[in-house]
């Protein structure tokens, strides 16, 4: 808990400085090896102060170096590292402290290779994965353990499954994207027509395509297309226990959070932020810059940028159950109050005193 | 993006019209060798359509002939293949065009077959499989790359479980199913009991009894009964990550979409049609063709057939908040609107003027 | 349906009773083989009362031997095990009746298992298992086939991860753990920050923690702690398809449903009961001994134990529209009624006769 030890020698604040373009006030000789939050920091770790509810915590550190904005610089009891974006600066140096693990080119004995793939020799294909016919693992490719990609799935250079990672046939992941253990592109999309009572299963002959850049969270599904293709564009991020369903599109640098459900054929701009849970339906266009609120339900087509919520918060268990019976009186409330205006008019002699317009 | 071309030579008009049971205006000898929309077929390709919206993109399609209703007909520029249900019939014509891959029968050298599991010689065994022992595995089966079939486990003739599908002890599966990659079957239902401040575990003793001609999405979890079985009928459809508690029975030809949650011994019917992220709490009855909207929440049983919703759509957030803040105060208003029929009373001289019912 | 025979010879009701410290009406030499519902039961089987809701099924029963409390112990037809709480002595005597599985010690020859790993040599490695790395397998441990265990991870004694369970790297798990198929430990938190229009990818420096005698369901994602662990602490018992976000603590001894939400750095107290479909907010602190009913929305910390609810149930499909509607005028209502009551207090000549608190 009380941050974490770099898998390196460390780096020095000067080294540092001139690799994430930051301001130095500090030794630059001085080194750290890890990262570490503000409150748990020990004598040559690396923290950071992005948020301001944490600035409290700032005085007491014991972090040797601290990323963080102009305006805070003032009060840091250590060597300051100083970005107009400390939070990103953070990321970089914990990138750079922190280096993902480098697995060696080739494949796993165990590993089944269609011999009509397509592998670079620089790529690292785990234990117990499938390669079928005619997929292309691109340069530097990691394929971690128990990956399946299907035949004429196609992976751009750099990317990695981590684990456990489903690709059916003819899935395309673009360059250096992430996926996370347990999801699967491009199983079938949802397609039953109705036939005399029974449901007949619609082919689904679409594709997933999956631009450069993507990350894409644990157990997450995306499903082949109806007709044409499934489609997350570059830079975008998925979460955990999404589910993407056929024809989707998910625009550019668009981030969703965990335990999303988007219906089919539904198109979501670039730069939007959608929170977990939230559901959208099918068929509908959410513009660019969209943000959407945890649990967001969305039944209808939003044109405009903002911030979107729904959804009433909890309230203590009998108070809830007083509020959804006064919801349902509703109707009942609104008629009382019609009866009395019609009272009072009659009353005062006059014509209604208020728009009535329900 | 542009349509699909199917894996074969393709079919004459004249051979799909009598495969089809549908009437040709058009040349019987002109082909077609894959689907695609209206809107980005092209000349060889066969088009639908199902949904009036669609309507005008028929005028302007680049299809060689295009499946659609009789009342539709007289508009279609392309060869028509026309029949009283076009969305079915296109579901079959794409079914013959794309027919889904045959993989030969055997046992990938990396599965892991138990000397005590009975194979059918033509059921096809991909790689890093796992077979228990007890468990019976049924003419035609596929089972995809890293499929685990746990001991006891029966499988139909026919079906295909993708890749790395799971199946727990003696979960049984029918004909003709299609389990989709990360579906688990079978694993131990939530039981758990109170002891003293710990919770102690109740083994989950019962089965998974899957019917034939039902189609499970991806990482879809159905548990194994507490006693007795969790029951999925013939013919039902369910979509990616459903959750499925002990004792659940789902009746047969219900089709239910990605993220529905139905809790533990919850009974329902046959036909219905249950949206994505509906909840549906435990020990309840769901009677046949009840159809619930995306989101609905249910908390008591459904006996009668219909369409049911709750929950309420975005709004912008400031306006989402306002909402409800209003809602809070429902209580203080109704207490208001009590207040003045008093007054109002009292200025008329008569008793009530309205019933007061809340 | 009719109840499920256990896997050994069964036991008589005098060595039940001994065991599950339970009293004894009835021949200590008759014997019970399984387990089954008061409704199915046989003869040679044990059942259950626990839910009074069942007590009219006991008059009927013909289950040789009952579990139930002493204040139903009069009415039983059948020998009589009776213990204050039924049902945990039921779920004892199920575990003695239908033990769990004993898997043999040893590797699967098709297991790839680093050199550099320490394995108990009383562990049982299944098929298609990969442990890396510094990785350590504890006594008693069965690692069930497809399993993933990443570098450096720990697996306390007795644990079980029934199949194709996935530990990223350094995840730590406590004794007598157990983990369903498809579970996902460890995977990276969803850390992004924002760089100039583009996502940049946080490093997840973090950990997972697990204390003893934890369960995890099927498809469970826990997030690796972006700095620090995320936690589960003992004896908390997870249900399927749930999402642990980053930094998440959740107390000892809480119970979780399936597909809850928990946002990051968000602590739950312990003696917590969270049913399906919940999703909590992130960097909130839920205290001990919170009841949150299924869906329940949470946005704000709740420091109080007690029973909390959100949410409005399902409706007809028109009067659910109806009701949103009403709910959407909300606002002009209440300037309804506060103009109404400007116009009685005009009509009285008194000041306002009701506080206007909106």
């Amino acid at each position: 808990m009380g941050g974490e030890a770099g898998t390196g020698p460390g780096l020095s604040l000067g080294e540092l400085a001139v690799r994430l373009g930051c301001e130095l006030e500090g030794d630059p000789d001085a080194r750290v090896t890890g990262v570490a939050t503000l409150q748990h920091a020990r004598s040559g770790q690396l923290s950071f102060l992005a948020n301001p509810a944490y600035r409290q915590a700032l005085a007491r550190t014991a972090a040797t170096a601290v990323v963080l904005a102009p305006e805070d610089a003032g009060e840091c009891p250590a060597a300051a590292l100083i970005h107009p974006n400390p939070y990103a600066s953070y990321a970089r140096a914990a990138a750079l402290l922190h280096p993902p693990p480098v697995f060696p080119p080739g494949v796993d004995p165990s590993a089944v290779v269609s011999p009509a793939a397509e592998l670079h020799p620089e790529a690292s294909i785990g234990p117990h994965v499938t390669v079928e016919e005619g997929a292309q693992v691109g340069r530097g490719v990691r394929l971690g353990p128990g990956c399946v990609v299907m035949r004429d799935s196609v992976i751009g250079a750099g990317s990695t499954l981590v684990a456990r990672v489903t690709l059916g046939p003819g899935v395309r992941i673009g360059e250096r994207c992430l996926l996370h253990p347990g999801a699967v592109l491009g199983a079938d999309g949802f397609g039953i027509a109705q036939d005399g009572g029974r449901w007949l299963k619609v082919p689904q002959v679409g594709g997933v395509l999956i631009g450069d850049d993507v990350e894409i969270g644990a157990n997450t599904t995306i499903d082949r297309g109806a007709i044409g293709d499934t489609v997350v564009e570059e830079g975008a991020k998925l979460d955990n226990q999404i589910q993407v369903a056929h024809n989707v599109r998910i625009g550019a640098h668009t981030a969703i959070a965990a335990m999303v459900g988007i219906a089919g054929s539904t198109r979501i701009g670039s730069h939007c932020m959608i929170a977990g849970q939230a559901g959208i339906g099918g068929h509908l266009e959410i513009c660019d810059r969209v943000v959407l609120m945890g649990r967001a339900m969305v039944t209808h087509s939003i044109r405009e940028p903002g911030m979107y919520g729904s959804g009433i918060p909890v309230e203590e268990v009998r108070e809830w159950r007083r509020g959804v019976a006064r919801y349902r009186q509703l109707a009942k409330t609104v008629e009382r109050l019609r009866r009395l205006e019609r009272r009072v008019d009659n009353l005062t002699g006059e014509g209604p005193g208020g728009e009535s317009d329900d």
